[in-house]
């Protein structure tokens, strides 16, 4: 962990659209409740022609559209923190001018960096010319980072020629869900649950990212990747890496961060078997017709926006048990969670009594609400008159009630504090990514050795029949 | 278990203020759901003058005093089952005229016998004489029986002569309490607490059963008894079972009560240094000013009215865990429960970070409400700026508005029924009640031999400090 709280904030693609929903409403917020250096100021950047007062309306613009008004404060304190600088970043020039929109900062500097692959090698190059990539700078990086393993290496190298790991900061931005850290807490900071964490308990766990959008804007991007990349690389193995994770040493970044890798590299080579992909043809979500993929991009594709992958982990704590992951677009419904699906007990003392036990079963919410169920099996109150009455009842472990705290958060609020103080636990290190890829490209590499093409399912449905027999064969039911 | 269903249920001590508080409403409230045999007849008996409608009048009474208006139903159709015989115990002719209004059942009767001792072996024969204890009848048998392992052994003898086993029902109404059962579901129907359930994971258990009301009409018998016979010797050791012992072959007479009398004889001979007793002193519970027990009596007393004791089961489950317990008169509040207190985490990964991990706790409440509470830590949502946020989360898991059902029973309607059906597995069988009598034997022989006499304590009070040191000497706090 570097020591320094960053005074001033450079950020890269400034006017675009992860900017302006998400981190420009974050930034006011954090500033709003008095949580940033109160010295901080704020450069944005990007290729637009702008002046710092266009900034300001670009930005008051978004928050009045982004931001909860009770969260946003004194928007003019805030607005008054920004200024900005065009850049083209083939130039070399353009850099100078940005460090000297940028000045001296008294402590330290962030830069959150997220820039089309192309410029990505330039950009790294111009900061480290232009004095940009000094002992207190620190580097947020936004995904896409590479398309495999290769490319990968290519921009970690990149930017390691500027940074230090221990300053690099790369965004998965899963890792900022409540939820998410609350599972560590859960998992951790409670006796009850570790003894029974491992295959003689857990029968298998399953991860879905559900989506009901179609391609949206990201049309070139996403047909170049697919759910695989888009989704699984990233989010869904972070997911997978902290449900499965040993116990780390303490919660800090190097401790995490060598047991996520841990699982990430335990992770069992998967064969097209034990895969599903499909694409989404014309239907109906909500009641409302929605085209086919293809139609929606013009032309044929082998794009997957569906896939199911069996996981396994090769280790003692979870042989034997498998891992259910699947992500779509088009699904009935926007749904991130997390199952963990214990055994039934080994034996129903209830059974001559004609109760039946429904296995204990924890459901950690992602999206699109954050919340998480623990399903336990309970006597219905009464005389037993037809057998013993036994029903599951799901007990809500993150009521909303249970806290009062502030509105919901944005996750990269979390991560943008993290950045600017320095604290790297939640983001994601070079070997996990490296990990990550490895296991995609393998299993792309089967796809393509076996020229596996995705099938079809209508949008509305959740993908293609083969991913529901994925599980059915093994006797699960995916949970929805 | 013995297989016909009671169409005549014979009440002993049917004028008495167990028959007017709970039998009689209970039988009612079964009636008016239809739970009871449509043929039934109850009879009353008594030492009291009194005729048929002298009985219905005493019940009618008694309902409308202590059975909620929605539960009872048609009332006369309840009433006109009830009639009703007085009894001269001493009399054998008496017991003909008894068994003549009885007369033949079509499938077989049940007694319900709550009488004094001193009486208990003429009853018995009364009805073996009589011929009420043929192969069609089983007879309940209220506490209490004995007051220790020799009287009890006459008692169960002289029993025994008329009726074998498997036709006695030895009343303990604690047994027919929903979170006392409900507490074998959590246990036995989940898969998640029994990897959980010994001394690698539970650091003790407490059972607490706590009385504001003193002596009341029941002088002679208390001073005679005192809190250790009364409460520990039957209520609170049936608790220690069913939260003990291993798991049943499954959930009926035979099997459950084979489980609980192994815990019952792996109870530690306890030294009076494990044990603290009280007498309650003039004092004030609710505001209200309350006389000493001495007072109350009229004459010195060394009859305990709080008994504390640390004890062990001495089996491969528990060893090394104390069970608390601890009961008493005049106490701050009525409250009966069972505290499982697991322990804590055996390294804090977020002890770096501030966080302080309280050890999970189950709670189960028995009175004055029933319910089943597990406590586990949740993070706090937040940025966690001064640390990792976490905090205590509190599940009901028998929330009231979880089931939709009847309101709450009465502990012996559950009984009653069982007791016409035919189903021993919520009473008390002979090994038991010796395996009971002999570990209480022992700590009175114990008292007597150290002349140990009991600390006065103030009414509204905790009982005892010394009770208090019990536990905190183990580092351990008494729940509140």
């Amino acid at each position: 962990m570097t020591q320094f709280t960053s005074d001033r904030l450079l950020l890269f693609g400034a006017t675009g659209d992860l900017s302006r929903r998400m981190l420009i409403p974050s930034l006011c917020a954090l500033d709003a409740e008095g949580l940033l250096d109160p010295r901080i100021q704020i450069i944005g950047t990007a290729r637009s022609d702008m002046d710092d007062q266009g900034f300001r309306n670009f930005a008051r613009e978004a928050l009045e559209q982004f931001l909860p008004a009770p969260r946003r404060g004194s928007m003019a304190q805030f607005l008054n923190r920004l200024s900005y600088q065009p850049l083209d970043a083939n130039d070399i020039d353009s850099f100078q001018a940005l460090a000297a929109k940028v000045g001296t900062p008294q402590e330290g500097l962030s830069i959150f960096l997220s820039t089309a692959p192309s410029l990505f090698e330039a950009t790294i190059h111009g900061l480290e010319k232009s004095g940009l990539a000094g002992p207190n700078v620190r580097i947020g990086l936004e995904k896409p980072l590479g398309i495999d393993l290769a490319s990968s290496k290519v921009i970690n190298d990149a930017v390691a020629h500027a940074f230090p790991e221990d300053r690099i900061y790369r965004i998965d931005h899963y890792l900022g869900k409540e939820t998410v850290q609350n599972l560590l807490a859960l998992r951790f900071a409670n006796l009850m649950f570790e003894p029974l964490w491992n295959a003689a308990h857990i029968d298998h766990v399953q991860i879905t990212v559900a989506e009901t959008v179609g391609l949206e804007s990201r049309v070139a991007y996403y047909d170049d990747s697919g759910a695989l990349r888009d989704m699984v690389q990233n989010h869904m193995l972070q997911l997978l890496a902290l449900v499965a994770m040993e116990p780390p040493v303490s919660y800090d970044a190097t401790n995490v961060r060598d047991e996520k890798v841990k699982v990430l590299r335990s992770l069992r080579k998967v064969s097209p078997a034990q895969t599903v992909t499909g694409q989404y043809r014309a239907g109906a979500i909500g009641g409302q017709a929605v085209p086919g993929y293809d139609e929606e991009l013009g032309k044929d594709s082998d794009t997957e926006t569906f896939v199911a992958i069996k996981a396994h982990i090769d280790n003692w704590r979870w042989q034997g048990v498998p891992f259910y992951l699947r992500t779509g677009k088009r699904l009935p419904k926007r749904t991130t969670e997390i199952v963990v699906q214990f055994r039934n007990v080994p034996h129903s003392i209830f059974q001559g009594r004609g109760a039946k036990t429904v296995p204990n079963r924890l459901v950690i919410g992602i999206q699109p609400e954050e919340n998480i169920t623990l399903s336990l099996m309970a006597k219905v109150p009464g005389l037993d008159r037809n057998g013993v009455g036994l029903r599951s009842v799901p007990l809500a472990i993150t009521m909303p009630d249970a806290f009062a705290g502030p509105q919901r958060r944005i996750a990269y609020e979390r991560l943008l504090l993290d950045l600017v103080e320095g604290d790297q636990t939640l983001f994601v290190r070079r070997d996990e990514v490296e990990a990550q890829w490895d296991w995609i490209d393998a299993i792309r590499a089967g796809w393509e050795e076996q020229q596996q093409e995705p099938k079809t399912y209508t949008s509305g449905s959740w993908g293609p029949s083969a991913a529901i027999a994925l599980a059915e064969r093994d006797g699960v039911t995916w949970h929805e």
